[in-house]
């Protein structure tokens, strides 16, 4: 039986006042810091440990995972760089206020674009300032392969084979495994795990900075999953992120 | 032409109190994370810019490049850990305090533990608890491999293979790289690098948190070499290296 361990970025800046972020990077908040740390305790706590760590392009995940493995004593840890873990691209929304969007478009409108699972919202311009084609981390990358919008859908297809090319490989190996990564990318990866619908991953949310376990048999499939710590917050923290854009 | 940078680790904890560290691993100190981020901006400020990042096993190299790297905005580079970069083993003297050593053994003897070339500070037992036999970040290494003291000369013949290896490749390649490591593991690369004598690198001190900037010809031979940053501060921090220990 094998254990990975999945954790969302700790609070970011832009989630703290709720604008969609997407690629765009922000830093985590004071609180966001907290979280990681707690979410290193919690592991440590827990008897886990890791033999290597993935983590997006993003210094929200980034971070959280330093901040993590420091509390854990294993700052010497190999750590995987992959845009494939970055957040769901949010087109034109990145950099907007969810309550703005809501109050513009109606909170219909804004669940769709934050939650339907292959509606994106509308597409940035390749030439807009704010587009991630120019940025020197993706340098390597094919820019068509860079987003300008992404629905969930999209997200999954390139989460998943980074699933099956690197990270299910390793813990096939024996490797013991942390991702530390964003809400969506984590999503795409609990819906290909779980064997969430595709109507029914809309109502599976992330909290930030909550170490989320899955014992997994050996052709990978779940036993069962957990959120490390108190139950209770992780669901209202859950809840919290739910109910992010009410206008 | 390549460049190549070196940072020797910010203010740690056992700096500030005088101990000597060597494979122990201690944290920075407030002070230690300031340099690192200054250091970070002094590299930004000089427009350079790295593909790869090489560090030790040790938090105090780690937080330092870390930091280095946020600054830069850099957090998403892949950074290599290898316990060839950590700081010279200081055997039994590790977690003593150098000005206690000096009272008790003289100053000439200290000074023949912390700078002869060639003579080892008095072994660790392997059965001390001070002792990393046991530390699973050197699990995969042959326990005999790893050091119960080492005097400058063990610490550059271990050092030598990771350059000659890992980092004089990289380069070669068109990588441009930083190594953020120890006193003595930049030490021993700045000896083979200037090609200094076995004698005279006994006055050779690298000050904490200050990039060394090595501009090197197509053989990898140093055409110059120079601290970012005020070059009085430079020397006043190095001279202060170079008196650590004064009884």
């Amino acid at each position: 039986m094998y254990k990975l361990v999945l954790i969302r970025h700790g609070e970011s800046t832009w989630n703290l006042e709720n604008r969609f972020t997407g690629w765009t990077d922000v830093d985590l908040t004071p609180t966001g810091v907290e979280q990681a740390k707690q979410a290193g305790r919690l592991i440590k706590d827990a008897g886990l440990d890791f033999d290597v760590a993935y983590t997006s392009m993003l210094k929200r995940a980034v971070w959280t995972l330093w901040h993590c493995l420091d509390q854990m004593d294993r700052t010497w840890l190999p750590v995987v760089h992959s845009w494939r873990l970055n957040e769901r691209h949010y087109g034109s929304l990145q950099g907007l206020n969810k309550a703005d969007i809501a109050k513009q478009y109606g909170d219909e409108q804004l669940l769709v674009w934050r939650r339907s699972y292959d509606t994106p919202p509308p597409a940035m311009e390749p030439s807009d300032p704010r587009s991630e084609r120019g940025d020197l981390r993706y340098a390597k990358m094919d820019p068509e392969d860079i987003p300008l919008t992404e629905c969930l859908k999209d997200t999954v297809a390139r989460v998943l084979p980074f699933w099956e090319g690197s990270v299910a490989p390793a813990i096939k190996l024996g490797k013991r495994v942390v991702i530390a990564a964003h809400g969506n990318s984590i999503r795409a990866l609990v819906k290909y795990l779980d064997g969430i619908g595709d109507n029914d991953i809309v109502g599976v949310n992330i909290p930030n900075g909550i170490p989320l376990v899955y014992e997994l048999d050996a052709d990978l499939k779940p036993i069962k999953s957990y959120y490390l710590g108190d139950a209770e917050a992780a669901a209202k923290a859950a809840a919290a992120v739910a109910s992010q854009g009410k206008a």
